[in-house]
């Protein structure tokens, strides 16, 4: 049967009806921001892009094997208005709105953020540390750059600031990291509440950090926050500054299956950073499948257990 | 007062109170199809380019003094399903969509299309045809191409034949053509159902063609279609073939405003064969200020008589 | 010395001698035909794209310490027009002229068919089991995507389905797949028929899976479909949907020499889905070196088997 | 005679005796500040665009008869570090740098600033008004847009209230407006400091505004502030919002010789909002050949008399 | 009836029967040689991009009535190759290949070369000169630059000089020019083997300039050379120093036409510069579409008389 | 503390008193010359490219543990102009500059080169030789092509020949290779001062090959030049001809260490072939990374021993 219309322009593609805010257990709010960044624009274009994407991407997901968005529901927001009186503005009109959101009703269960630069993520863990407060809250974050100087190019709210900033509202486990100045460098020295996996220990086969990950995450509330450039520039050059060395495709699905898997509850997560090229759309594709595997990861766990074990081979 | 989330993505970005479908006078209606263009792919992408760029689109027109898609109101509809079994197929579901649309209820005063590729029209025409037939219908068509041929690789159905399609549902005026073949040539010679303005006559500055085409339309439906290679490569390269020598944006404008003013009314136009160029917007927006144009000389008629008047320095 | 004039505008740009129909082994076919793709446009400059790279590859090949295309020859065809009328009229319209080739005089020995949208293949396949009839047939089939579903958008002859039409004129063995629907998924489950290797299987450094290929081909006919978003994004970000996880270009390459070693006979195949992004010219470069190795493979057979031996290291 | 190494990487490749800050009556400054545009990313990497491409415009100018450059030299000052701590803060930042700047030792004679958005305008006249208070100033202001918006995405500082921000300095002459708000055109109605020439009356071919122009600037000091959004999209493409019925060339050369021949002086001006579009470099030329006219207007006054004359024809 | 395979890859996509050397009285040489050019490359490119444009051009020709090439025939030839030894040697291989050409059998009545950058010129007018005595030679030349250099970047062959190395074998008339050097602009007053019509007069509504033109070419062989720079940047961007204020569309078609009507004959002339963009083809098919227009008005002037006079209006 | 003004356009934006030619002993100079590249323009523009995206390197390098370039200093030069006259001369005027460069006063400790095409080693390499005579040379080469034929396209010059030439000033140690001629596997056969690593052997996990490296550069003075293709089209798409199966950033790295660890010096590299592509700056970031890895790996040798120790983990 062929259907008249196109669905909705939403995240997938979903139709109606697990995609209203009440049938959806996710919810995903597009923050198209762009601000402090200082080469290569186009961020304000990355969630709209990946959303573009998601709607190629099939809803069956062999890992479990079904169609989970199917059974779980995602509603796409609008778009949040940029506020350019400054970031700090901004970042102070994202908290309150991913506060609001994580109180109201319906509310939703697990909330993912598409940037837009990584200075909202500031925001984001902000409205989420003010809205939930009953489990301690750690952060998991992939990134190319350790992203902790106090202050970039005039503001305490740079993409280049990020991870200070959350550091500030919970301690943080970094992973990816190939790239770091002198004062941040200096800063990661002996920092308790810091644990920072450069490149080449994520690159490690055996990935060993993993138990230290999973360990990091148990019992606690997560923010999982994803700086594409983190990935591999070969996978993923549509970033900022595309640093050679970083996370492979499959290794990054495991950190994501690790933290899900460990994790009290990951309540929000965000994908940032994505600068779409024209034309080249591998990118885009791979940043929507991400956030497909996220969402599903998170509210589809139960099924997962039965379902990895036949990975390999035909189901 | 800054709103905290963006406008939903429709077609000029308006609010809800002006885009639903019982609040609009205008639809929208996408058909992002594309199937038997020979060159310069890429006219799937037009009509969401077109609604993209849009939302950059000032609601003010100094023409009509004030915002007239305010008080309109124009509802962007989800895009037509390409129906890939063959062109024929599609041109019947597009007809049986747009004659359902214009005696459904609520239904739009206005239908405006978006292309996709030019052999959507013959589905366009067919279902107002068949929709609505208390008076005589016309066609008045914008191309660099006289589209007469009766088959092209293989169909009727060819972009290449749009125009001989749309002949056998009623006469055509023909503005802007600077290419046909051999056979299109001879076809046309003593048709008395097909007047056309080649390039060179479209270009004359008096515009000497406006009359006959004001007499043309007069008590007449008229169905507009507009592909926009008519236009001049230089404001719209964005096509599958950019012909030389074509219409500017302001003879583009004199003549929607001719048939709007003179026709007893204009119940569907379509704007066809936009082929986005990435990083290139100023098509699209072209595209775009167009489509806003051609809903306003229809809808908001009354309003021009007064305002065209002191159109040229300060409002 | 320098020859005055470039070669002929052929695959590899072969002088005469080894690329008129009579003097050539091998032909190629480019069937520019792109109609039923739903997302990332541009298959049908594929062949073009193909043929243009494959001038800058060089004619020596290490691997059988020669330049094998000298002795073979290929004869690279003027493209097959499509048809619009309708894609089923197009996949006949390829079996007529597949076959035709196949039984004609002079006749390739192998025939290299460049894409265009998978869907071709339906056609190429039907074609070859209607000129030769001999020994039974069987295809090899490397892609991202099952292309199992019994009719997409409309049509049984879309992209999506190229399988499925594949499935009807004999087995398949398919490489790669990452990405399939709940229907595809239900319709494997069972198949005697169809031998799905998925990407994490295809990807394993030890390669066991061929083993089971070499047994699948032995004795057979066969025909190999290399649909390219079977391969990585990282070396193929050029086609519509670009599917993280895929094959490396060695691990292509095994594939290749597997089944060519062990078949019966390749007497064709198809190498589809090329859409070329502007100025990324490494895509179509890798798929014109992989059109080379694949003519080898076939007939260039027997030097292989000493060559091999010393890959490694100085020849 | 041929140079070893190239000139140093200054506007126009200006030899070092004619682009020292004291050998330069010209100085450029450039101000790659991106922050509150909200489509159409790029003008960050516009001041770096025009000067790439300044390289290859002649330093011959044949309305000059000769290289004005060489006479009165242009430095080419390092950017202007961008702010992000607000908006606000970056206007300050500027409006200090441009008022040091021109009460300085050495000091040019004229300060061009290249953009970045049109939101740097403001802290440009503001530096200008500190700075220089013999004469009354007034602004000449090229444009597609009124930019007479109070406040925009929640900054006055936004590229959209640049108008705005400068009509608070000073009386304001506007050319090739085609865009406004509701807001903008109740506030600019009856305003005696606003001077709005729309872009029909900007297209007029006997360019009756000029002499009006003519009038408002004689015995004033002018800022000179073009948003090359002002001029058509077919030779300015590479703007954010490009809107069809600009000003050409030849008549944007008008308005500049206009202002320069009957000012008193024209100290400052700026060229903004070029986002260079990849691989089309036209635009980015003609920006550069239209900064290299405006400083030889201002400072080859005197040569010009005679030499306009006999423009037409051979020299 | 529909073909199955595509015409051969030549020129227009002319049919075997008019596009073999001895069918054919226009022959085109593509001669895709680039290595002095600064700026903008790319022009290697232009020859291949100006035939693939070429084959969606329509054959028939409302100036001509008919489709004239099908009268004349076009033989395309195998693209000269570059030499690398030194621009001095490829002008000589050139020189050599366009005298054997000229004098060979079967030769063509015309001679198109495509470019390449305009170095090639040099090489094209020797070898016509030395083939052809009979009448003096003059030559007719579109360009936005003088290109009358002695010498630029080391070398007699650079682009930049190729007016300079054409006025050595006979008297040339120039249009369009907007850019020249100091040097040029000294060297060329008061020549009397040069005429220059600068952009100015080039663009005078009247074009009265073309009487002079008519006049210089009256009983000459003439080689028209026309550098794609000379047209406007808003029809031809895809050059590599796209000058503001070229030529338009009409008035090259008023040039070409005016060359052709009174010469004695032109057996020569090149389209040189063309630096395709890529996904921008509106150039490409505008020099496409002069090249087809050169041809005709050389090849099948007979029949312009009767036609052009009904040229408005239908046919 | 914020910057007012950017730092000066040099490599890694450098602040001044690690620039200037006396307080640095790395020299970078950038030769942005293309003439005889056969596919794929644009190596021109690399050099530009390069610098332009080391401003985007963090100073700091975690191998280093610290910001080495802030103790040794970088002196970016201005780029050699290129000399058409031909290849040759080129190479000749390439050669002159390195020889004094080298021997001047003040002088680099080592000398970077920027290309432009691969052509211009041959200068590089004599001027080094002409230059330095204590110690014997020798050339690592790092490339997807043997380069070693005798000319090319006419020219001895050509970018084909580049290995071919340093040959005849010192023996050379290819690695990557995977990319040669019938002649040039021909010429290989029995040479003992070239030895070729292939690709096969260049990715064998051992790194097996760099122990004859090490020994290869034992107590020699090195040339080392990096032709980027070398690089797998994964991570270095920009090239004219990307060959699949390159070479890996993490085995580049342990190939440059090793070369600066075990040679005597390395006083001049050359990183050439970079033909970037608009909009994918991954590649350009990867090269200059390259190049500041390059200048480290030689003048901040003694700080290696202990850092690379902790080099995973935490620092």
């Amino acid at each position: 049967m062929h259907d008249l219309f196109q669905t909705p322009w939403n995240f997938l593609g979903l139709p109606e009806k697990v995609s209203t805010p009440s049938n959806s257990r996710g919810w995903l709010l597009p923050i198209p921001y762009e601000s402090t960044t200082s080469y290569g624009a186009g961020t304000r274009d990355g969630a709209a892009a990946i959303i573009a994407a998601s709607r190629q991407v099939e809803l069956y997901d062999r890992e479990f094997a079904g169609e989970p968005a199917m059974d779980y529901g995602i509603h796409t927001m609008l778009p949040l208005n940029p506020v350019h009186h400054s970031p700090d503005a901004m970042v102070r009109a994202i908290e309150d709105a991913v506060a609001e959101l994580l109180s109201g009703t319906p509310r939703p269960e697990v909330l993912g953020v598409l940037g837009g630069e990584h200075s909202i993520s500031a925001g984001v863990v902000r409205g989420l540390a003010r809205a939930q407060t009953s489990k301690s809250l750690v952060a998991v974050h992939v990134d190319a750059h350790a992203d902790m100087r106090e202050e970039y190019e005039g503001s305490p709210y740079s993409h280049a600031c990020a991870a200070k900033r959350i550091l500030e509202v919970c301690p943080i486990f970094q992973i990816g990291i190939r790239n770091l100045s002198s004062e941040e460098a200096a800063f990661l020295r002996g920092r308790r509440d810091v644990r920072t996996v450069f490149s080449e220990e994520a690159a490690d086969p055996k990935g060993r950090f993993l138990q230290d990950l999973a360990q990091f995450v148990r019992n606690k509330r997560v923010f999982l926050t994803v700086d594409l450039d983190g990935l591999d520039p070969s996978i993923m050059p549509a970033v900022g500054t595309p640093e050679p060395g970083g996370i492979s495709w499959e290794r990054m699905l495991e950190i994501a299956r690790t933290v899900c898997a460990s994790a009290a509850s990951v309540p929000v997560f965000d994908v940032v950073e994505l600068a779409p090229i024209p034309a080249l759309r591998a990118p885009d594709f791979l940043a929507a499948k991400l956030v497909y595997k996220l969402f599903s990861y998170i509210l589809a766990k139960s099924a997962k257990g039965t379902r990895r074990r036949n990975r390999h081979g035909r189901d």
